[in-house]
């Protein structure tokens, strides 16, 4: 057996560890910035809108110029004109004028609120006839309303969203700024294991976690590395780990559960760095290494895809947002147990479930394969003073 | 004014309309199939696991062989060899033997429960200590246990996770059929647009529409067609528009929320296809259209950025999603109003928000600038017939 760390004990260090770890940066076209991590705030550097804006078809007016206005006693404005949408006015709304304005189109000067087409008539060939009053600030937005220059919107580390590319177009941003997407070394071993392509004789299983932790690092938006499965031999081990240090800016490093592997990837490591954390008080995922090689954190995740899938998310994901400055936050959603469920005291837990209708139904697995994960749309944290939950106790399911 | 249709109404009058559209299919390999969309069920092909299989450093052993057995009394039991990973091994358990099994290789025939390493003990040469009772079935997983052959793993339409990826590994599916993702045509229309790059004259605006539209495509997991933005005249929509059919699946076009565009967007439509819904009962969102050109969706979207993306959000992506057999499910948390907000009765209204601790807070925006979609992590659906919420009223929030 061996000494154990509680899991936010143990990205907490690492995190503290890896402090100094330096993300490169890059500028790439805003069209090809989806999914990447701003490596600097975004501020407005300018007015924006950077005019006064009508949000209706209406006109342009001075609001105190209507007040008091109505069906049968309608304000009467002088007409001096419209506004072409996408085209500058010099035309200025002094007392008792009003000025057609298409949506989006600008305000002139000296209005202070736009009356909507709905409300006003033609009176004579110069004048309207305005039939209800509006608010000072009515029906349009003033510059600066959504952004003035020098305010942040963006801050550093933020993934950017579908809304976010559309904010940085908005501001004129078509170049940004991110940090690299991190290049994750993937590494499985194991004398057990086959290609997924062939069948495993009896004894034997295919390479679950390759296309696994490939998958998982395009998703968090990092590009995989991936070194062809090894045997587990200390010199193959330190050959493929020595090669994907050089080509990484981390390494997840799969399979080692059984004693004697560790014992590879340990020496391996302390050959070239030094491990960090040699175990975890967690479940599944209680063999799962942190290192140092070179200042490159080095993963060694369990072998099993569920625990590997374990780690990956609630270790190597936080882990990594947090050296480009980026809180990885799960969102989780309150639900009650449809049945009880019993836990080792000592491990925090991680148990896939199935949500439906606010109830939560843990998937039973003892192998913890990986197709559970598939079967499950979420997973449940148990705490490590926790025996387990009663039937309808209160938990909250982290999505898949 | 025209008539509106509230928004569940219309998207499944579209479903209704679209039901025979067939999407393409494509076999891609399944290290490129992360966020494509299965085209068919996938099913067990064969019994996972294989063969019973220990998940445990122990002994393979009988459990009845060492019923009641204790550290004060142990169940002394005949070693007769051990199995190395990732070999059959032809070995029996017959009463009272045992063999050694590494976590993950196969337990032989004859056992149903593997004794953990701790608890047993070298009793002599031939014969092991076992010091402590295993229920059957214990730290073993049987042939079968994960799935049988032909039992269905995912559905048909189910978007793929990395953890779906590991499970089709897991399966030796190396290859997938997936839907080939849609082609979205994009054309922003406005005659006050600019390019991103370009810094907007007094009373013109940056495209922000193209780029938004486009990112919601890629992470939609389809595929932006993008057409440049055309000023407001028929004959270039027209153009653009049967160009863009041609090429694509379903085309969104944006802008054209004033009358007189709205109505040339309405008479091309007419003079190709069939519209279906002109006007939605949704704030932001009314100018709405939902039309037909030749089997294909064509989404006339309101030019306002926030109106887009909601209608983007919340109609094109569950109708397409729909189109490929799948449900789009928006993850809602509950949380409590941190102020009041009122709202037009008659309209459903889509708010965005800011949540923290449980606490809702709306983000003013007169204009609905997409900036503040960036400002906001969430936001709320207030139902038609709602005329607002009042402080502390429970409320769901959909993560942006």
């Amino acid at each position: 057996m061996f000494h154990v760390t509680p899991l936010a004990e143990a990205l907490s260090l690492a995190i503290d560890h890896f402090s100094n770890f330096s993300a490169k940066k890059v500028r790439v076209e805003l069209s090809q910035a989806l999914g990447c991590y701003l490596c600097g705030p975004v501020s407005f550097e300018e007015f924006v809108p950077d005019f006064n804006r009508s949000t209706v078809d209406g006109y342009a007016v001075r609001a105190e110029d209507i007040r008091g206005c109505s069906e049968s006693n309608p304000g009467l404005l002088r007409l001096i004109g419209s506004v072409e949408m996408g085209n500058h006015s010099d035309l200025r709304i002094d007392s008792m004028t009003a000025v057609m304005v298409p949506t989006g189109a600008e305000v002139p000067d000296g209005a202070d609120a736009v009356v909507m087409i709905e409300y006003a008539e033609k009176f004579n060939e110069d004048e309207i006839a305005i039939l209800k009053p509006v608010a000072p600030g009515s029906n349009m937005v003033f510059r600066g309303d959504d952004g003035k220059a020098g305010e942040i919107l963006l801050d550093k580390g933020h993934r950017l969203r579908p809304g976010d590319i559309g904010s940085l177009a908005a501001l004129g941003v078509t170049e940004v700024e991110i940090f690299k997407p991190l290049k994750l070394g993937i590494l499985s071993t194991g004398d057990e294991l086959v290609r997924p392509s062939e069948k495993p004789a009896r004894g034997q299983i295919r390479d679950v976690n390759t296309p696994l932790l490939e998958a998982f690092s395009r998703q968090m938006g990092f590009e995989p590395v991936v070194h062809n499965f090894i045997q587990d031999q200390e010199t193959l081990l330190d050959a493929a780990l020595s090669q994907l240090c050089e080509s990484s800016d981390c390494v997840l490093v799969s399979g080692g559960t059984s004693v004697g592997v560790r014992d590879n990837l340990a020496r391996v490591i302390e050959k070239h760095g030094q491990i960090l954390i040699h175990g975890l008080a967690v479940k599944p995922g209680k063999p799962t290494v942190i290192a140092d090689i070179g200042g490159k954190p080095i993963i060694g995740l369990p072998g099993n895809p569920v625990a590997a899938y374990f780690m990956t998310r609630m270790l190597v994901k936080p882990l990594l947002m947090k050296l480009i400055n980026t809180e990885s936050e799960e969102i989780s959603v309150p639900a009650k147990m449809a049945a009880a469920y019993s836990s080792n005291q000592g491990r925090e837990e991680f148990v896939l479930v199935h949500l439906e209708d606010g109830m939560v139904s843990p998937i039973p697995s003892k192998s913890g394969l990986i197709t559970n994960v598939s079967r499950a749309n979420g997973f449940i944290r148990i705490p490590r003073d926790s025996e387990g939950l009663a039937k309808s106790d209160e938990v909250r399911v982290i999505y898949l």
